[in-house]
């Protein structure tokens, strides 16, 4: 029988700018055209960019990172026809294998400036910032957060399906209320469709256009389809179940993560790389009525790192924010508390609050919903991994300032 | 040398009116008197009721879960004086065991009214219900929600040191300015001070007016000091470290609960118990300042209940409510969505939705952050253990209806 | 409904002689009578000494360990009558629980004497030996031993199901083949039936002479029907299924262990103690031709102590001896080996031969077959858990003598 | 900085016969040349055959495995000059990933003939057989043995520095002793130096000669450099620490496993495959004394497949062999019966015993040593993960014959 290695469904160039890349494309839209046929039940490989296309670099400034252009982000391959998926399908996606590309053993966190983008603490933290993490097999570390190395829990930020246009109807709507609910807020909280930058894959310049204008920004995730759900522990081995709204599926992935905290607080706060990922794609007919799906679900695979629970040091934090203020039952506000007492805690050894900041975001802490009902306060916490520094950090050992230098600035 | 008991530092009777008992209280105020004295390093047992007192009964009627009266909750055990603690130290706190009090091997998990407490789902499920858990050594099954059982992840859902003044009128503050702020809400969002029905151990009856005009209710945690936090892993084998802020740490323990699921969403959700704690107690001196602490930090156990990661079935939720209304990175928001689509996926095997309610909130499911940055949509995610059950549950498992009865309801 | 306690099935006594309890027996025999009679799918909590009955002190001396009557060992609870249990049946039974006695919170790990007993080591390590373990709740620690702590993974030693005749002939003839094929070791190979200090429960005289005759020694596990098979992951939350031989499966416990290792090497190697156990008892009708069974099978319970693999040390052994002879793929040889591996690397921290012993056998080590096919060589190898150990045992530490004292030895 | 892919050490070719390709060798000595240089600290990739250097084809017979040359096997990788290495040292080998080559995704497991090789089995099960995996990223699956899948525990099966010419005599001599011990043995049990297909890289004929008539054979894992350890956990994260006997260390790796089950009972019995492997080379100067080392020790990687422990069924195996024969403490029996027991479990769903026998070898059985003092009788357990396979094993579930096919077989 001899050899048989796995079709690539796409390959991906790093030298050639990602607009000119037919099967890439980065908006949300039915109308964009296939870039691909998978049979159903067939094994391909899929390459994919960094969610940037390339506009962050392997060096010590972050610069690139302040001057973003977030109108050119999240180029996803696909989008892809699965033989035989019709809507109210599900697409049973099983997620093989996900592996850096070999000649770019590298990969990036970043905090965008809160005037770009921003991030979870940016109100706290407003700067852009940056670090470079290398890639030694299973393992990682990065010359910009000294004394950390730990295994990533490797995954793709982003994978669903294309919306219908009924769906893409729905979350225009929903977005845009929201847009104009919140217009004195201090930065914006959605993306409306934005023609400039635009990319559908090989799509005629008229539907082009019509993908520009209605075609659903890339950030947020969404309940209908999953999308840039940014689960970490959606990695290699797991299955995911997603809805089908449009005939062939139209499948896209991308945003590849070598690693990924709970929350990806800084926003580019995963490990961001470029890489291959092989999926298995199996059509399940009648899906969304069998199993009564509203949203995507998932079943992880069975190689995330270990660390034993006593080797976890976990985090409280409540809804009562730095002012001081009482919130009523908010999550959100508590996870934030939890994430500043981390950085206050690993302050102490010194690391500055932006190497914390970045920390929190890419290496695998738990984030746990732990108490929602005790009102007025929610509960939330971190646990973070002891064994992913090399000094000891436990509580009982006295915590010494050490020269862990800084990460990636930029130049104003 | 020959037997060494550990010595009692509280028992509690099942059989005497709760606030009959000298070392219960149900307010954390810092003038309540010391129950017992433990020695810094000492390893002590103490007793604890369960939540409600004994209001609470094993039998197929949610009629005193309905009438629960929420002002003789939380009967702690204590406060007890450690020895050598000062404001400023760190209380450090093993759980070497908890235990069912052998005499009552059996718990409960309630549905409140939306009318008398609620939960979080209680704008959908706003009547009350209730399952009984008999244990059977480290399992347990309910009449009340067949097809499931599991191991508990057994811990006490409260334990802190008392505040001081000024902590406690911090909390009376901030939490009066949002009970200002909610005046309108559907429910009470926090309790203020309550004079009825406050225990205060062995105050005299100056002091206890005193408490019940100024002492702190106990169904929040709290950022200074943890208290009420129901974080589920904070378990047999772990080590938490709680700030001191009067002399002598004024430390109170209760609230057992044989499993609780991330959340504790029904409120009255974990498993409910009478039951004794092995604890052993250091003090920390000037822990405070050395750890940065802010609010109470923990190191789980080593003895979790282990299910492969493969074994795990996940549910995405993001922050789009049920009437499709878009909310900002909300994710309290996303966590009863993510809530809604565990019920709808098991109501296929037969369960009403009051008994999934009651499940989740008393099984080990995992709640996380997902991602809580990708505008506008926070996305959370709930695990849900599968080898709890005894039937196969995986998605490509057909469904079938099964006669599962029915959780115990009102009588009107 | 009220309280429901669990049953006792069996309850023992520390100040009775167990030669004088009724409940007990210390030889495998189908004629020893009933202790009690447990229903098919009945829970109950049962009673159990240590193995040698009382003989170890908590004391400092090795006296008692290098005195002790191997005749009066193993006094087991039961047996039982399991009701409707017949030939050909399997005894299903979950251990629910297993707790030390509440007034005895320690338990002992000896190594007996090569003159007496002996153990995996004892020609190179042929002096008694004892270490007395301290219990705090789900821990214990040892002052013969300082520096280590840990979780036990506790569990019987010994259970199963009383032979009948013809599995007894089988066995005592076997093993009286393999005494006479060895009359010239150094020490006995196997116990023969010793009407010495028999103790039959409440039999009759002449049944007793009888048991005393006939009745197979405790100490092997034996392939029919488990017993003494000192399996350290047979713990809580196991389901264990055995074989039945005689009408009522004559079901007998005993042999707690709060915690082993692998091999248990020490012989008295677990740490040892008297204790209850919670089981329930299933009977399978037919079970043995259903599951092709001719020796025990289990599955293990959920809740072991984790250990990141990360956090474990290995080390290899092979079948080359201490005299460097190379042996034919000989695992009982690799495994010394490995033993003498581990004990070699501890040394360097500044313990003796004998505490490292004494550890090896308690601790929850991880003994594994790693090749059994390369000829000619057995290869084994060691997992040692670094986190119990309370210094960094990681071979990039630089290892430091400390002052770690000695475990209790013999006064000549 | 741009992009920085990890340096290959050494590649091999799939179309060259083996014993053209200068960097390979197939016995151990320290007279083989170079085949490259590793810095001290640096991080290489080194591509390995499979360990029979590509004997064996994807297809549906076991002619080949009946007749595989075992003069030709083991054709290792290397050795490699790691600088600043010296006799002492020892080399701590860090292996950051293992991969199966792109263009050939699939290994086999082999059972070889009683008459050539044999396996742990081999005088019950004579006769040669085989089965091919297929690859699908982590998991593998093989339509020789349907019904499992399971995600692999990659590993070398062979890493180690060459021997001093002291320790090959050792090695010699105490080998040639036990080859005439046994001359009326049924098999060989070890293999002397051989002349005949010797392999040692670019050696000059004089030292190749030199090789063939002194040169160690490559099957055993030996304690003095660990060598053919085929251990399964020492896997990708591992870190493992091996002696130095000559100045450059000379290490060499090769016989890739995709997985493998302790023991690898078949012989050829793990997932054998072509890969490459990257490995971080770091020198602990004196290391051997420091360490007080005899024996390679390892600590393995972070990212094991899990498998809840109530996911396994555990056998249990005692020295009492298949004809009634007690044996002394002889784990090697014990295990044996253990692996029976499997067989004959396993059976009752359809499968053949060489399927099993095969399946054993290679999926991720846990094979612990239990009890080694009991005497006569040891005990051993092998613990199977349950969701290895698409059906219910669990004993509670009647079992089904199904039709499951069979491995490949021999012609005759």
């Amino acid at each position: 029988m001899g050899k048989q290695e796995i079709r690539y469904a796409a390959k991906v160039s790093l030298d050639t700018p990602p607009p000119e890349q037919k099967v890439l494309h980065n908006r949300w839209h039915p109308d964009i055209p296939f870039a691909g046929t998978i049979k159903n039940g067939e094994v391909v490989k899929i390459e994919c960019l960094d969610w940037t296309g390339g506009q962050i670099g392997n060096n010590d400034s972050a610069d690139d990172v302040r001057d973003v252009d977030l109108t050119k982000i999240h180029y996803l391959t696909g989008p892809f026809e699965i033989e035989t998926a019709e809507p109210g399908d599900v697409l049973v996606v099983e997620i093989q294998d996900v592996q850096p590309l070999q000649e770019q053993p590298w990969g990036f966190t970043g905090i965008f400036s809160k005037e770009n983008g921003g991030g979870f603490l940016d109100e706290i933290y407003p700067k852009p910032a940056k670090a470079i993490w290398d890639f030694e097999g299973i393992f990682c570390s990065s010359r910009h957060i000294p004394g950390v190395r730990f295994a990533g829990l490797i995954h793709p930020g982003i994978l669903g399906c294309a919306p219908s246009p009924e769906v893409l109807e729905t979350w225009n709507t929903r977005e845009a209320d929201l847009i104009s609910a919140y217009k004195d807020h201090y930065k914006p909280v959605a993306q409306p469709p934005e023609p400039q930058n635009v990319h559908a894959g090989t799509a005629s310049d008229e539907v082009k256009q019509k993908v520009g204008k209605e075609g659903a920004r890339t950030i947020p995730g969404r309940p209908e389809h999953g999308g840039n759900c940014d689960i970490k522990n959606l990695s290699r081995g797991s299955k995911v179940y997603l809805p089908v709204h449009v005939k062939g599926a139209k499948f896209s992935v991308g945003d590849l993560h070598f690693s990924q905290g709970d929350g990806e607080i800084s926003f580019c706060g995963a490990i961001e790389m470029a890489g291959v990922i092989t999926l298995k794609f199996t059509v399940m007919k009648d899906g969304v009525a069998q199993l009564g799906m509203k949203s995507p679900i998932y079943i992880p695979g069975p190689v995330e790192p270990q660390f034993g629970p006593g080797r976890m040091l976990y985090f409280e934090g409540f809804s009562v924010d730095e002012h001081g203020k009482q919130h009523y039952l908010d999550a959100t506000v508590a996870y934030r508390q939890t994430c500043l007492r981390v950085i206050e805690y690993l302050k102490r050894y010194g690391y500055d609050d932006y190497q914390i900041y970045l920390l929190l975001s890419c290496a695998p802490i738990q984030g746990h919903i732990a108490g929602i009902v005790d009102v007025p306060n929610a509960c939330t916490t971190i646990g973070l991994p002891m064994d992913i520094f090399d000094f000891d950090i436990r509580p009982e050992t006295k915590a010494e300032k050490r020269e862990l230098g800084s990460c990636a600035v930029a130049s104003s």
